[in-house]
């Protein structure tokens, strides 16, 4: 949808497009190259969940030789279960830390901003079958090859290099600006709620996922959850005598597909959802099953994933998820005869979040978005994500507005990952021009 | 059914048992608590797949103490694909080898006989479901606790110590006597096939596999599948744009079932196999897919077995077999819209054997087993096994006569896995008794 008309004026917004707008675009234009390169470094970083370190050490680096202050966060798994915000895990986070910079104005008058992105990927599949090395950061025509190129390393490179092209401009903020180079979003979300948690709050947030540079107007709540199904192991000579888990797990991941339907039907009532194909979306992510080739499989395991609506807890989700579970383990003809399904919570309990129409921050926005793209591109587009997100971090536990705005990407969590450098080079100069608008601007000292 | 009443004189069998059958079964109680503490030695030895070594050595050990000459007899892979005993490996053969033990008489003038054991044993399953530890032997009653006891330890302890009794009982053979103590059976059959890939030949084969004290009439031909199914993965935000290779793999699992039908539709034809329950039994043994919870899932491996009827050729089955997924590949819907899945094949490829009713080594084996019974005891039965057993290499490939009989075991390839110690008494009374009979014996030089 439509959200705001790029010629719209807007009260109460200072915007310093007019008169620094062609600095900041020529500034952001002057460092693509350098800003692709350290995109590259991102990518090559091969930051799977738990190997962080050395894509945040990379991060952190950047940050302090741009004199930002910056903290080493560390995930606290003691919140789990205590902070709302904080959703189940099953590792420790021994070894898991945020990087945030920080740098404050010396005379403050402005809103005060987060970019935050997440520096943690999913894995690659057969490396195989990918046209380049997805580690191996390759560039051809306008795109750039890689695993997390598009979710969301090329968001975290534009929200370093919308800064830069400020300073660059000759420009500082009179608004506090903070990085959050955080960890967990593919799986928990506890590196947002550890920022946040922390105290690192803001007037708005602007996450740079790769949304082809449309804005997120909604997103699931999404809880992940793991079963483990028992069976009676036997031999294949008396397969009669046994009962096999891997069939009963077979049979429960399609009973299933009844509870995603349900779920789905309830769209008409939500609001922004009613076009949304499949908001539900259960997607059964891993499956392993038995030991030996020709024994009846003692046991089974999958994990998945099932979303809902914006307003709907979570809890009350698990609840009813559960429940069905329990139904299906009773009345099941195959399910009943093994011992009833374990159901554990591993990542992602978490409401989804609505960001309401009509937003300061939503508006100026629209007005960057098009401002970047003058005289061509189009008026900014909204859409509902039916995925978990960051924002609803800060947004449902913190109120702060939250804008997900990035680059066209193409097979994110899929084979050739690849973000547009086109889009990417007009996502930093609408990032910089929102920053520059949002925290507001004078000429550096 | 019943094979032979033990009361049939059978010309042409010079049985050992008027005169010598209490010495030898007095030599077998004699030796029993030395029995049980031997076969709890082989429990203690997980001998998984690759894991043998140690069980061999053992078992190298007891048959040179014990005057054997031994061979241990290194697995030829060269022989795949060239030799039709053997049948596909996924792994090196590096470290496999059989221990082949060989006495021959100083006088010969009997029928020699091979024993065949394997020592190789399937996976556990959670240990935390076991009563015991499955690697520590336990006695409970008249059972003993441990993964391999019945399947087949049990067995290898019964023809070292039926051997013994012989000898204890002041007796020795007059034919030569072979044990095949073998690896791979639980897999692949390849090392039952070295054996006699090495010349290991003999008038007849003995195999105590647990058999409740019956007799194999005839087994199932098997193969043994992998099958990979690669999908198109993608984020949870847009499935649709996907395609679950895990999805695909539980239709493909699902519609498997009818190929298992369309199997065990022929059974009337076969003879021995028309009141066998589940004589195909398609087992999915492993499914291993996807990496992440919240992607779809890139890939989908599952293995598998099934099984068809004796005279069937196997490479004629994996023809039909392959054809069948190829169609199930363009014709299912969802199927459809993944490459065509690949089928490996990753052991067992082998046809059936049928016991044909009427020989001396039947004849002789129910003798025994009613000699060593008496008075009580009821005949010895005969039943059908619908799956792979080494026993096919000898008698498909060699033409060797070949028993499959062995104790009384419950909950092989499963938890708590036991075998009956009375029962494992009687038939190492049972193999004592064939033996002598067998191989003729005379007073001990």
């Amino acid at each position: 949808m439509n959200i705001a008309s790029p010629d719209k004026e807007l009260s109460g917004v200072d915007t310093p497009f007019k008169v620094d707008r062609d600095r900041i675009i020529a500034a952001v234009d002057a460092a693509f190259d350098a800003q692709v390169d350290f995109l590259s470094g991102l990518i090559r970083c091969a930051s799977l969940r738990g190997q962080e370190a050395e894509v945040q050490n990379l991060v952190e680096a950047a940050l302090r030789g741009r004199g930002y202050e910056v903290e080493r966060q560390p995930l606290d798994s003691s919140l789990i279960g205590r902070h709302p915000a904080f959703s189940p895990t099953t590792v420790s986070y021994a070894d898991f830390w945020n990087v945030i910079g920080v740098r404050r104005p010396a005379v403050e008058h402005g809103r005060s901003l987060i970019l935050n992105a997440h520096v943690d990927i999913v894995p690659t599949g057969e490396p195989e079958r990918w046209q380049y090395p997805p580690f191996g950061p390759t560039r051809r025509d306008d795109w750039l090859y890689g695993r997390g190129s598009g979710d969301m390393k090329a968001g975290l490179s534009a929200a370093i290099f919308a800064l830069d092209a400020i300073s660059a401009a000759g420009l500082e903020l009179t608004a506090p600006i903070q990085v959050h180079s955080v960890v967990e979003e593919e799986i928990t979300g506890n590196g947002a709620a550890m920022a946040l948690a922390g105290g690192y709050v803001a007037d708005a947030v602007l996450i740079p996922e790769p949304t082809d540079e449309k804005l997120v107007r909604a997103n699931s709540g999404v809880i992940k959850f793991a079963i483990t199904i028992h069976g009676t192991p036997a031999h294949p000579r008396e397969v009669s005598g046994g009962m096999s888990a891997l069939d009963a797990a077979v049979r429960l991941i399609d009973r299933l597909r009844a509870l995603e339907a349900r779920w789905n039907e309830e769209r008409p009532t939500k609001p922004f959802f009613d076009e949304v194909e499949n908001p539900a979306a259960l997607t059964i992510g891993t499956i392993n099953g038995g030991e030996w080739i020709a024994s009846v499989p003692s046991s089974c395991r999958f994990e998945g994933r099932i979303g809902f609506y914006p307003g709907d807890d979570p809890h009350e989700r698990v609840k009813e998820f559960e429940a069905f579970i329990a139904n299906v383990s009773t009345e099941d003809p195959l399910v009943q005869r093994c011992p009833k399904p374990i159901v554990e919570w591993v990542g992602v309990v978490h409401a989804g979040y609505t960001l309401a129409p009509g937003s300061d921050a939503e508006a100026l926005l629209a007005q960057a978005h098009a401002a970047a793209n003058a005289p061509h591109g189009s008026p900014l587009q909204a859409y509902v994500m039916a995925c978990y997100l960051d924002a609803a971090v800060y947004s449902v536990h913190a109120g702060i507005p939250s804008l997900v705005y990035g680059p066209v990407a193409e097979n994110i969590h899929a084979i050739d990952e690849r973000v547009s450098l086109s889009s990417l080079r007009r996502v930093t100069k609408t990032i910089a021009l929102f920053v520059a608008g949002w925290c507001g601007v004078r000429a550096a000292s």
